[in-house]
């Protein structure tokens, strides 16, 4: 979806790659396709469904012999389902991963912040996914309204300082009504925000995918063996 | 080949692109295929061909819906014509992109350094194809076997520091032996050297065809509109 976000899971699957030359690293094929259509738009109501573009990139990867389907746009989630059944590839589901890791880094019953876009939040696609074991602490209209969404706008425009003090003071909002740690739960957040810049410790939903995927085709290169 | 290099080519089109939203970007298929054999090796008779893999890996993405294929290696240019033949896509050729830029930026008659691997520079993939208006300074075999391929074997390992300091030797040989300006002939070089490192102008031959991508990109839209 963003182009930069592409790049950034990349570099994250790169890291968490256990490789001392070229031929460790795993194979990849991507289709980068800023043109898919927004997916908060779509949610909205105020533009076209990004269903039939996902499935045609995923079918296309999928014909080019990709293994494995996985997907660095939170928002895009919200087409897992029909995604998944259209391409019949396995996928990961970004927001298990970050879950995961959110479980592992948050003190039992401590809030979790959530940082995400307008669509994300309001479709409940983290908190209904979590159930009733994770208390939450999520951005109100105003924060979401004056600097979340303007802040993944800039960042989407390449205004990285705008960003990431919009989103900075996004964090902070959050961090002072108790959160204890922050998922960023947009591929566009990670570009700006850290552990530094939140305040807190932060899940970075990006970062926690591509460790999946890295294990999933360890995991495959093991049963290969 | 090196899925460092496929990255930072990747950084270079979306920073070559005049772009203020998302859907401004161009789309891409990537095929970062880091098992496609040694470059190097096979030209040195030491290891199997890349040809195979690379004409899978652009019919791949031929059939997938690209409209024009790039190689950000500088080595696997040795099989550009055969691999082009294979294909039937448009190209675009590296070397020739980097040897825009060096003409441009060099005085004229003054020695163009090149730093590249040992298959570039002994099969005169550069030299060959700039013809006999560049005099060029290469890197004897003393700082080819110590420097050079060593400086570029470090960084494919994750070691971005002690490459800088290998390339970076060699490059001020190239300096004080009457260089002007230096043409980066590998991809993985310009991800630790520049300018600045490097103590002389350079050219990034990833850069140049990141620019030269854009344009044939910018130039079919005009066409297409």
């Amino acid at each position: 979806m963003g182009p930069l976000a592409t790049l950034d899971f990349m570099h994250k699957v790169l890291a968490a790659t256990p490789a001392r030359r070229d031929q460790d690293h795993l194979p990849l094929l991507v289709s980068s396709i800023p043109q898919i259509p927004d997916r908060t738009a779509a949610f909205l109501g105020e533009g076209e469904s990004p269903l039939p573009a996902l499935v045609a990139s995923g079918r296309r990867l999928a014909d080019a012999g990709a293994r494995l389907l996985v997907m660095p746009c939170n928002t895009a989630h919200l087409w897992f389902e029909p995604l998944r059944a259209a391409v019949g590839l396995p996928m990961l589901h970004l927001v298990d991963a970050a879950l995961d890791e959110a479980r592992r880094l948050t003190p039992p019953d401590a809030p979790i912040g959530l940082l995400a876009t307008r669509a994300t939040l309001e479709s409940g696609l983290y908190v209904a996914r979590a159930g009733t074991g994770v208390r939450w602490e999520l951005p109100d209209a105003h924060a979401l309204a004056a600097w979340v969404m303007p802040g993944i706008q800039a960042v989407k425009a390449g205004e990285l300082d705008r960003g990431r003090q919009l989103l900075g003071r996004a964090a902070h909002a959050l961090a002072q009504r108790g959160a204890r740690t922050l998922v960023l739960g947009c591929t566009e957040i990670p570009l700006v925000l850290d552990a530094g810049t939140a305040g807190l410790p932060v899940i970075d939903a990006t970062a926690a995918l591509a460790r999946a995927t890295v294990a999933w085709a360890l995991a495959q290169r093991r049963l290969a063996a």
